[in-house]
């Protein structure tokens, strides 16, 4: 059976994220549902990362083994167009064929997030559902200092969910930058994989020290608590993108 | 009576256009209940330009007279308080007393318009509102060298819409520039004032030139025709957002 990897941009607003559930849409379910549409088939998409609740992305990544080959092009167009007649805030970006070794989740080597914070008084008319207003003023550099405190590897425990079911709290964080756009604060973190709830935690996290209420010496020591009670807020969902998954060079 | 300039921001998705209407939600409808319900007035908001059902606005503005005085920050945390809780698509950016010779419309030297361009096969799952897809890959650059025909002085008959109350076709284009942003194009239009639907019809027209059916002779030519039936397509209006509203230094 020939596969496809599907590279997919959703809105997560209207989505109780990721994974197939019975009953709430999600965006699993929306795609497993255009390639029923398209060819017949009932499968099981294999997403690189599972996505929560109203968090959105430019760049996940999907496969799946269909029946029959197809032309790339053909697997894209058939499925978006059944996807906007459904009127899902999902668009299939790309499909190609790739090999049967190829697995969206246990091949990647790398995920890349954003977060975006829009700092301003005034509440977001334009995208209120994709970014975290925060109305008192952030120090982008402090931010910038206390992040770094996280980069590099280490249990992470303080920030990851309870409900989290990695073996291992330890991870790797290659990345967790935090730049000033404007009234836009963008924050790229990257790591071969994230816990769950793991960037939402930082950043909530980092933002108390935005705000002047936390030192990046606080930071250090929630991080060395390695304890769940240490962290601080959790950032809200719809600031965050997944934006890219990496892979080995074919 | 004290005059405040507003500056605000919205989604023009769920609104037919700015100007109040009887029936049909307006942006300045939704403004001017929530200056109700701030300070009991029922007041006319006068707006720098009345764009159409769909369009959006980063930077419009408009001017509005209260009975009593009120710190700035006051009006515009108030005004946005009772948007929100209208659950209006409209955003208070800045609210700041005036003199009394100031006004929206009439004082104004300049409007800046920016119109974006997704251009690319897949759908927008994210701001599908808020764009033109044109799926056919067009030539940023022909349409730049195809635009500065436009530039200038002239009779724009042709790039005006027949419902039009303006009581002269001729305006000064300053700027009509087309820029490439990966998959975006992005078009950005200046003048002192623009005819109703202007910048939809130029962009319309300009974009056939980037799919190469029409060339900037062509665009020349219907210029030229002061005649509407010469005007190429007109772009659709989800893809316009009013960003600038120029005033002289006070």
């Amino acid at each position: 059976m020939p596969r496809y990897r599907l590279d997919i941009e959703y809105d997560g607003t209207a989505y109780a994220g990721w994974q197939r559930q019975d009953g709430p849409a999600t965006v699993q379910g929306a795609i497993e549902q255009a390639i029923k549409g398209f060819c017949g088939q009932q499968v099981t998409l294999r997403g690189a990362g599972r996505t929560d609740a109203g968090v959105h992305a430019t760049g996940q990544v999907a496969h799946v083994d269909l029946e029959k080959s197809w032309r790339d092009d053909t697997v894209r167009d058939a499925l978006n167009a059944h996807l906007q007649m459904a009127r899902e805030a999902v668009s299939i970006l790309g499909a190609r064929m790739v090999p049967d070794d190829f697995d969206a989740r246990f091949s990647a080597t790398g995920r890349r997030y954003l977060y975006r914070i829009l700092n301003r008084r005034a509440p977001a008319a334009l995208g209120a559902n994709r970014v975290w207003l925060v109305q008192k003023s952030l120090d982008a550099d402090a931010m910038q200092e206390a992040a770094q405190v996280l980069v590099g590897r280490h249990d992470f425990t303080t920030f990851r969910s309870q409900q989290c079911q990695a073996a291992s709290p330890v991870r790797t964080l290659d990345r967790f930058d935090v730049v000033r756009n404007g009234e836009f604060i963008e924050i790229h973190a990257a790591a071969r994989s994230f816990l769950h709830n793991q960037v939402r935690s930082m950043v909530g996290t980092i933002k108390q020290v935005g705000e002047g209420g936390w030192t990046a010496d606080d930071v250090k020591a929630a991080l060395e608590a390695k304890d769940r009670a240490a962290c601080g807020v959790v950032a809200p969902p719809q600031g965050l993108y997944l934006v890219n998954v990496d892979y080995p060079d074919p």
